[in-house]
């Protein structure tokens, strides 16, 4: 496969991206997506989950900042994609860290058909049910043969499972695949990963069923930005916003 | 009417913009507006609405993450901005996206005396009960005289229109001005139309009445300040914060 | 005592700082603390907010948007945080703003134990209950012997204040001193002050104590981060990512 040939084909398609999300990332986000190619939408309203889901190309499901009203906006955002096939991702953020943030993973996941969950290692193990000491919205550390926890957990919910960090993870429930590089400053400007799940749902929205191959490009293109946004600055104030220049450009 | 006029009276008086807006642009939309000489107050709770709004100097509403409690302290700043004899914006962000943010503008139109409605094509086609193909909270696609609806919308609601993309709009009901330049890569940042909608607010609350003169003036001054930013980084990510510079500079 | 040996301490143990804040800084916040070797989780539902304060090592508490249920886990919040020992922080933007900002402080001041107050004049001035003519959310301008208000309230409240401005002010109730420096663009760009105040909370959850100590390094450490990010650029868009970087570098 081309180089970069989801990446071409989200910038020829400009998929709606419809994001319920935290108020932390909501800017970034969008100007991610923004500078991606895609077309962001934020609605977290249960009155209009339904039909922002039904329009879109692909919902984004984020639980950064959720609360009761924003969960009901996810369930029923989740279902409305389901019902107009296009691809539910979920980032589980911080799942570990309560049991209220636990507890709405595994109702979404129970409720809807997810496509995708991008999670950190610690966020994965909350899923899986492995012991792992959390912290806050922070991977945290552990012990786990994280491949096959990746795997499993993707056979378990029929879906790809993305765990980013050091170094990424991607399985489909049969395959798994590594992914080395990135740069450290990542994980110092907050967002990077929420933006990664919104990303990598503009992939899979223009995927046409690989969404395994689609999710690795996805990753393997974000780690690059990275590199590269660090070659021009290794302060995060100005990353950041190379991060956003690097996505924009020809590649 | 000398370069810049209403810049510099509100580099003068500072007015305190009161914006209930939504958690994509909060952020860029205070920094632009502190950038501008400005003064901003996001305050979006039911119990204090009408308390802000009458201590500003002009409140705008933007309903691009409405939700239920929001929407009621649009209306209630809206109609504290109205009895205090103080300019009310609305930005109808994707109003034709769903049933309830249309349901959303079109009430907001009918409560609360609305000063300059600062919209895209997609959105006036909405409030203008026109066909168009909107998507999410993009302008879309569509065809229809968008100098003729400006006038007629103004018209009707006895206030500016403001319609920006490509080719600025401004009708006041009897006259129409269109302003082009500006730099594509503002469609780049969200929030770019939100910024504008609170600046030309601040022009507002400074001009004496002069409404159309003052939102002829903004829209042109953020088109040069788009075209001045572009020509330090035509990538988004540095793009953004020169535009914050722009605004800050002396003109 | 070594020059930021507070930091130092910061950047060893990465402590944990949990903010229920508002919408137009929370970006700013998050990117702030990790910047400067700390780790921030934004939550705040009230299903939630004992469980992260809990598990933080402080806990701030802003009233920037600030809504009834958002309250509400700043109550929450405060109390778990008490019972676990760990450090408090007060950010009462606005809080002469509106009534329901001051009642809103009043009742957090009355059933939470704060160990800190970080505000500016125009909020110093209402919760002593001083006449002021605050606007929106600045500062404002009034008359009153900053030193002795700080220092009283700080009796009152058997806490630290620490009122920011041209000159800072922080005082422990018996002791009372002044931090000059700084640069006038901290005021220019959106949550300088938010920051600051979650800034303050990391240096206390590993000061062992010394309050007084910790927060004076925090205050003098940002007023020269400032005038090395004015030094790189003296235009806000620039300014706010110099910002980030300086937090983020060796000092």
């Amino acid at each position: 496969m081309k180089e970069q040939y989801f990446l071409q084909r989200v910038r020829a398609k400009t998929p709606l991206v419809h994001c319920i999300t935290n108020i932390v990332v909501a800017n970034f986000q969008a100007n991610g997506l923004l500078a991606l190619g895609a077309s962001p939408v934020m609605a977290d309203a249960v009155e209009e989950a339904a039909e922002i889901a039904a329009a879109a190309n692909c919902t984004v499901l984020n639980i950064g900042t959720l609360n009761k009203e924003t969960i009901e906006a996810m369930i029923i955002a989740g279902k409305s994609a389901n019902e107009h096939n296009v691809p539910v991702v979920l980032d589980p953020v911080g799942a570990g860290a309560t049991q209220f943030r636990k507890a709405t993973v595994l109702r979404i996941l129970e409720e809807v058909k997810i496509s995708l969950i991008r999670c950190n290692a610690g966020e994965l193990a909350t899923i899986a049910g492995v012991k792992w000491h959390a912290r806050g919205v922070d991977a945290g550390e552990g012990e786990m043969d994280l491949q096959k926890m990746a795997m499993e957990t993707a056979k378990r919910f029929n879906c790809i499972v993305a765990v980013t960090g050091v170094t990424d993870i991607v399985s489909d429930g049969i395959e798994v695949k590594e992914i080395s590089g990135g740069h450290r400053l990542m994980s110092k400007i907050t967002g990077s990963g929420c933006l990664l799940s919104a990303i990598v749902g503009a992939y899979l929205s223009v995927c046409s069923g690989e969404n395994f191959a689609a999710t690795y490009e996805a990753l393997s293109f974000y780690k690059k930005a990275g590199e590269r946004a660090a070659e021009k600055s290794e302060q995060p104030g100005h990353f950041a916003a190379y991060i956003l220049d690097e996505l924009h450009r020809e590649w």
